[in-house]
């Protein structure tokens, strides 16, 4: 005998949990397909060289890779990025560029067990590829805000920044070649706060004080205000140098093509925002539920140079994001915007006296648009009938032996015992309907 | 450099394809959720013992396993049905008794690569735990019904056998210890034909010639007519002993529900249908697509004891089917049942003088329910049309700088090269949807 059990980190999700995130899956998949993006596979398993050397080196230590029975070493894959990259390289010419695809697949990450983070987890990405075009950019964002607005979110903010006006700045400093470890430092200001932030730059870079507080101020400056205001603001750096330029044109070039396309409340410019360090490289993105700020971002994503340098040398950059959709399930039941305690079937059909009639009645209910689960067994109404109270069905459909003569069924309320004797299955459809 | 490329026996999907999969999933599910089958997860990653030992020695061999990083030996799921044994050990309180769900997953068998056989696989698994009620091997069977039918299929034939029939047979000719030999050998019936089946049975068993006469005579007898015929000839065997005499009544009340639930043409009692040896113990079935019958099933199942013997003291029976997806989007290929050069989007939108335009009128489009991709990119014409003829637009709009100036867009018919100018947006939106 074996104890049946999950490894940690891996978990099950019974039905009722299960059949919430189907159903965000498929809204998901709806908005994306609403912009074009068509869907690709890609293995689960890749030789292990293919996913080597990618990513930050916690995430190379976390790879589950193994020798397979043909001794290769393969690994499965941490994100569905790097397959990609891998499968861009391999069918450019199939698929034509520029080239826009969703994804949505589970990846595999060892790492430590900890509240809400799970070692296998479900992305859904979405990215386009080939093109410099800001339109790519603006598409991405737009993608963004329809899947989150389609599975019923109002209160959210999508935290919009530039990389190229933190590098300008940096290079305004001439501390271009310190960019990362700022950047990681600055990154923690939401979490850990303005002095703490302040004092590890003191003590964990070559920033002087005066640069310290340029810095700081800078982002002080721009944390607060709509869009366009803080367009305004950043004008007074925009001559600075050419990066900074670049990055501030490009911010006002997007949000001039997005102010008919999302309402101004759902994004702001956050220039606190740095996403994945070493990896994006213009535009970036991160999106919290106003409600639930502790949650941290549930849709990330930004413009990246370089997608295919590991596999091809004519390199393709390109935009993308990822919905991490266990993240957002858990912020959505939180948040009660789903209905997790939901019967996929609207009712349940008793039948008491025959199967033959009851699943003719069933049949006939489904022809006519209803989902109807049987119960399996003639038996005593005691045992269905506790099945139906424990699965939360209100209403139930019973056929007896009268209504097997009278080719009627009875419908019964199982909240208030009510019930309804001998109807037509019109007036079951309309009862179960309303 | 590394050069991109998948493990041997792992397979990508195209866009077009990837596509089709993904409609069909749909379906599918769309279909199990008529009979009220909710959804489940479980890892594709779990504690190797639990799979071990389940399965064939050929399945065991297949599987991948390997140390994880701390140090458990862990492996990649096989199939879905162990996984379900395990989850039903372990959550049978909280989900409630009798069970029934669908998984859809992808499992993993390090098969020797063949031509249509793959290391990584989509199962798509409905089972009924938990009833010893026919009622609950009627259900499946019009799940498998149903789910082939709402894609679309209207010429495919379930087979239905009963394993008690044989093993009634086998006890009548007192040779029940060979069964599993027996069952192996007239299993390749229609793969190697009746005689090689005969000479098999002579020198790879204990049963003499008279035995061998009666066993092909008897399964010859039942392999023609009608269910209800097939039941006829039945009747002559009944009495033989109780398992022949429970198995032919099972198979009698199953084919009286089911008439007036499934079209006669679609199934058919069909005897040397064995599936699975040692695994099945009542009612089995497999699923062929008259038209390619070299495909072999595409949805195959039965009625299994013991469900959760590895797992927990109390076992469950059940009964249980799974869809072959990726077979069956090979024949549904095959029988061009299926379009797998669609595209997501209804048409594509080409901006030829302001990104800001352009993106405005496709999320008009969009919010009248259209799908809209849109070329990113302000450039010549010739680079934007080659991309639209290259995915197979038919038609296309686009927004230059007089419809800009008018409000309104063109429409062109890339086949015949026609031009609708200045059309508002309704126009438009109608052209499109006829």
């Amino acid at each position: 005998m074996v104890t049946p059990r999950t490894l940690s980190g891996f978990k099950d999700r019974l039905p009722k949990e299960a059949y919430a995130k189907s159903k965000m899956l498929q809204s998901i998949v709806q908005s994306f397909e609403k912009f074009g993006f068509a869907p690709i596979e890609t293995p689960h398993l890749e030789y292990a060289e293919i996913l080597k050397k990618q990513g930050s080196d916690e995430i190379q230590k976390e790879m589950y890779h193994f020798l397979d029975h043909g001794e290769r070493e393969v690994a499965l894959r941490f994100d569905l990025t790097v397959p990609l990259a891998r499968f861009i390289a391999q069918y450019k010419n199939e698929v034509g560029i520029p080239f826009k695809r969703y994804c949505i697949g589970n990846v595999f990450r060892g790492e430590r067990a900890q509240k809400g983070r799970y070692r296998e987890f479900t992305q859904c990405d979405f990215d386009f590829i080939g093109t410099d075009s800001i339109g790519a950019d603006v598409e991405i964002l737009q993608v963004i805000y329809q899947s989150l607005f389609d599975l019923g979110l109002r209160d959210f903010t999508i935290h919009i920044n530039n990389r190229k006006i933190f590098n300008g700045l940096m290079e305004s400093l001439n501390a271009s070649n310190h960019t990362i470890e700022v950047l990681r430092i600055i990154d923690k200001i939401e979490k850990i706060g303005k002095e703490s932030v302040k004092q590890e730059l003191q003590n964990k870079t070559p920033l002087n004080l005066d640069s310290i507080a340029m810095l700081l101020d800078f982002i002080a400056k721009i944390q607060k205000g709509s869009a366009l205001e803080l367009l305004k603001e950043l004008e007074a750096f925009r001559e600075l140098n050419h990066t900074l330029k670049s990055g501030i044109d490009e911010l006002s070039t997007l949000c001039k093509i997005l102010d008919p396309l999302i309402p101004a409340k759902f994004y702001k410019i956050n220039l606190s925002i740095a996403r994945g360090l070493g990896y994006y490289t213009g535009i970036v993105y991160e999106t919290t539920l106003n409600a639930l700020p502790s949650l941290g971002s549930v849709c990330s994503g930004g413009r990246y140079d370089n997608l295919t340098q590991n596999f091809s040398k004519d390199s393709l950059s390109g935009v993308g994001a990822s919905i991490g959709l266990d993240r957002l399930l858990s912020g959505l039941e939180e948040l009660n915007l789903i209905q997790s305690d939901k019967n996929v079937a609207d009712t349940l059909l008793i039948p008491l006296h025959s199967l033959e009639y009851g699943y003719k009645v069933a049949q006939s209910l489904r022809d006519k648009g209803l989902k109807i689960e049987v119960f399996p067994e003639i038996t005593k109404p005691k045992k269905s009938f506790n099945y139906a109270n424990n699965k939360g069905y209100k209403f139930v459909v019973i056929t007896g032996e009268e209504e097997e003569q009278q080719n009627t069924c009875t419908l019964k309320n199982m909240e208030s015992g009510e019930q309804f004797n001998h109807l037509q299955l019109e007036a079951v459809i309309n009862a179960i309907k309303s």
